[in-house]
């Protein structure tokens, strides 16, 4: 089986509710923008590519409801900016904006509103459909390579936070490798860290292994050194919020101390992104913007206190792992290239490995 | 104000239950050694110098009571046994134990049961003062070792887990550090790690922090490495469940990580411990056994489950901090060493800094 996050069709969004995960099993019902805005910032649907297409497919579901009347560019236009800004590290959806926004004014040169409604429509369908695709190439790409250094044995890979069906349009981009070792046979167990403060390891991770049989063990987030130390873990793999032109990478809190932990063991450190949740107009890590989310995620769960009432609270959101530490390479749906790599290989100056 | 988590007058013991910490300040009476060893066990009470204490102040309340009879040296032996049973890492109340057999044959050579269950009373209570002691001693020592590498500013510090009033007999180990710091005027900050599986750090230290209004804040334990790149920190300094005779030193999971992370900084790591602490009869880290804890601690909080139905979970309560990596020095009542020196210093052979 594989789950389905987001279920659409034709003038109908669903949801899965990952805040009930793994408890409730939920699907809502997105019928407009600001639907699919409230999800995306209260985090019912998350993880980059997943926002992206959550956020593009409820603008589908308004217009083929007829919304925008005689000028849809402008609806187009404001709904875009607005999902762009329900959460700002993740790249993709700001990607997806800019280049739908420049295919619908394209588009409205020569074509009337219900023209440009059905065109723009069939464009957010067909991203949908490419990101699963790209979703499995980046799969084998990334277990062949990692494969390519361990000729016989099984392997074990150590993840962060949820990379799965449940954070894409389905199969995942690290979880997505996973996936592919364990679909080849050569996958002995993966580690997942809980990734707090929102636990979408032992929330989403988990939940996806279970319901796939892949062999998977639970970790804090703190047990990660020592497993790496303890578990002949044979490589770490982490997604991406953002990966910039030099290679440095925006990714779920915690990643920056995995790769440092995997530098120390010389564990090759992994970044799975599909080419969309890279961009190449930031120089470095440095320009990232990261995002800070209320203390309550820290100091509560499901609405119930668990830390010193008054205490004070750091929760920012991302942090950045420098290009250095990133030594496996970077798994893309092109190919695994090395940080220094792949501003060529995304510019179609240099082919895949 | 200082925190009292152990409350001993003569024949009678109670203890902070820090299950219920933060939201609820409920002393416990524990009557017996049996009562000891089950708050232990499901760490009511926790901290390698607090266990310690309460598992011999619950044998002194026995004592008190007449307990052993004709044979009171047979009964302090069993019951000391059973209490180092609880939770096998933490090596104080091993060395508690036996060095308090040791005396108590002693004395029964030439005393009465009568007399010789005083006597025992007596090296206990003598026990539970010289803690208090020696913490504030750490707490001078090492507060004057940081303060020695920063001339006249204010230093911020990350500390992990608890290492305060509620793991010791009073004032605290590294957070017994920062305390001093604190009262020195020098502190600006000190940054606690949550400590996941048992939110030793939002639930006790946080507690501590507000409650003696230290300025804190709290982070995730993967927000670490983060912390340490963006909030200039000057020192991390950790407790220790034992330091064994090379310097490694085995503490709460998620040590072993800070130190990688530390040391990839530049930042000095610091172990905080009494000599009480330290095993001279282990020559390396390897020979610690390592308790790993139920699944349970991880995969729900408050007896609500929190991670996906099925999940495998390894629980290690402690890891092993290699001494290469405590670049600091080890923090003890009789000063500050670099691992090298510890032997030498415990052992009479160098005197402190």
């Amino acid at each position: 089986m594989t789950l389905e996050a987001i279920r659409y069709r034709a003038g109908s969004l669903q949801i899965l509710n990952q805040l009930l995960l793994p408890h409730q099993t939920s699907y809502e019902e997105l019928r407009t923008v600001q639907d699919a805005y409230e999800a995306i910032k209260s985090m019912k649907v998350r993880g980059a590519p997943a926002i992206a297409i959550v956020g593009c497919l409820s603008l589908a579901v308004e217009l083929r409801a007829g919304a925008g009347g005689d000028d849809p560019v402008a609806f187009i236009r404001e709904s875009l900016c607005h999902l762009t800004s329900a959460r700002p590290t993740a790249v993709n959806m700001g990607r997806a904006a800019r280049e739908l926004m420049e295919f619908a004014e394209n588009e409205s040169m020569e074509k009337n509103s219900e023209q440009l409604r059905e065109s723009v429509i069939a464009w957010i369908e067909d991203m949908l459909e490419r990101d699963v695709n790209d979703n499995k190439k980046i799969g084998n790409y990334g277990a062949q390579h990692i494969l390519s250094g361990v000729p016989r044995d099984a392997v074990t890979i150590l993840t962060h936070c949820n990379t799965g069906s449940l954070a894409t349009a389905g199969y995942g981009t690290a979880l997505g490798v996973v996936r592919s070792l364990h679909a080849l046979g050569r996958l002995k167990r993966v580690y997942c860290t809980e990734t707090r403060p929102y636990n979408q390891g032992s929330r989403l991770t988990a939940y996806e292994a279970v319901a796939e049989k892949i062999p998977a063990t639970l970790i804090t987030d703190s047990m990660a050194a020592l497993t790496m130390r303890e578990m002949d873990i044979t490589a770490v793999v982490v997604g991406a919020d953002r990966v910039v032109a030099n290679g440095d990478t925006a990714n779920k809190v915690g990643t920056y101390q995995l790769a440092i932990s995997a530098k120390h063991h010389g564990i090759p450190f992994y970044v799975a992104a599909p080419s969309t949740s890279c961009d190449l107009s930031l120089e470095s890590g440095r320009d990232i913007i990261i995002e800070v989310r209320p203390p309550e995620e820290l100091t509560s769960i499901n609405g119930v206190p668990i830390a010193a009432k008054g205490i004070e609270v750091w929760n920012p959101a991302f942090d950045v792992t420098p290009h250095q530490l990133i030594t496996g390479g970077i798994i893309t749906e092109l190919g695994v290239f090395l940080p220094s790599e792949l501003q060529a290989a995304l510019t179609g100056r240099l082919t895949a490995l």
